[in-house]
């Protein structure tokens, strides 16, 4: 069965209702509707979704919304990404394709080893930025609910996380695989699972000390080295794969 | 127990040697190794490795390398990604993220729906480009064996893999979960596999028909619209961490 075309309507209720002019571009020049067409209208706001169709669209777009129900494109269990603060648009690439692969939370966390400082005015307006990324990301992709962004210290970071959740400290040092544990954790539908990474220059011992003494277990995913940005697409891609 | 640290070294001959600028920098910056420092020298072009140390850094970097054996580090199975050739720099991202998740070859497929024509000097720079990526990829994460990249037509790229290989096309419209077909997979240690991907716009019906009458499987990611760069990412990313 064919998915049906999402697109996401900000403000979305039930009726007759004219769309804003990006939504109007996105709707008949990307996914190239015309008048009858029909679709899934989701709100990212509020997570609800209902069946819509194009009514007209001279002098902007009007659709034809059904009844509103929760929305059903929604990462099917908690998922927290844990990313060490690194370098130029790494970060972004993470939030990115996190967001794809059905994170719930990424949390961007500033490391013994992150090179960048954030402070004052530079914090709040990256963290924007992130999570307008990841709004885009899940209107990209046709997901409801776009992930919580955080910017908090590693020793926060890794403490915040649901103490029920199977915690995986990603470390390049660390024999254990992750392939055996992830497959159990993966089993529990539902149950929450969470990743943490350090920035390009790694993870101190202490940090990694610290993540222990919070219940993360230490996993290794094998002898070859990975780029920050490509560990977190490989561990969510795992999951999501797992999981279809 | 830790990973040994591993270094690649251009005509890596047993005994006393003086390395390249780039690699005493690599070696003695990046590594900041010190005189005595030991680590694994692999030599990305013959796929061999030896243990060495550094001998001195005054003038140049010079190693003694111990006995040449075949490099230990190389990928677990043959793995290929069929990429669509897609847009902008998505196939390097592509090219790169599979060699750090231990993919064997990488074909960009040139399809119906691809936005960029490749001809003449443009197709020959352009793959010498991929395979640039590629040994770059190899060395950065430790790998003796770059992944071979080969550009060709849909038809002939989904014709050309092994017949033995487990062969899954990643097609949106398709309900089919790749999860507990991939697991089966992965259980036959060094069976290959392989993947292939259509371009942002995606596989024409026609394109995706060829290669289920060559023995390709279609499978789903899931109903999240995934990026090109992504869904490759997140394939491999599972392969690897099964494997872990």
């Amino acid at each position: 069965m064919a998915a049906p075309l999402r697109a996401p309507i900000t403000d979305l209720r039930e009726g007759t209702c004219t769309v804003r002019e990006d939504t109007a571009h996105y709707l008949t020049r990307v996914l190239r509707l015309a008048v009858g067409a029909t679709f899934v209208a989701f709100d990212p706001a509020t997570a609800r979704e209902a069946d819509a169709a194009i009514a007209s669209i001279e002098g902007g777009v009007t659709l034809h919304v059904s009844t509103l129900r929760p929305a059903r494109v929604v990462a099917p269990r908690p998922l927290t990404f844990v990313q060490g603060l690194a370098k130029g648009d790494k970060c972004d690439a993470v939030v990115r394709d996190a967001t794809e692969l059905g994170a719930t939370c990424v949390i961007v966390a500033e490391c013994a080893r992150s090179v960048v400082q954030l402070q004052g005015a530079r914090r709040t307006s990256r963290l924007e930025r992130w999570t307008r990324i990841a709004h885009e990301a899940a209107r990209q992709c046709g997901r409801a609910d776009p992930p919580r962004i955080e910017l908090l210290p590693w020793a926060e970071a890794v403490s915040t996380i649901d103490e029920a959740a199977r915690r995986f400290c990603l470390h390049v040092h660390e024999a254990l695989p992750l392939g055996p544990l992830l497959l159990e954790a993966v089993q529990t539908e539902g149950a929450p699972i969470a990743f943490a990474a350090g920035p390009e220059g790694g993870l101190t011992a202490e940090e990694v000390a610290l993540a222990v003494g919070r219940g993360w277990q230490c996993v290794s995913l094998g002898s070859l080295v990975l780029r920050t940005e490509t560990a977190a697409a490989a561990v969510l891609g795992a999951v999501r794969v797992l999981e279809s």
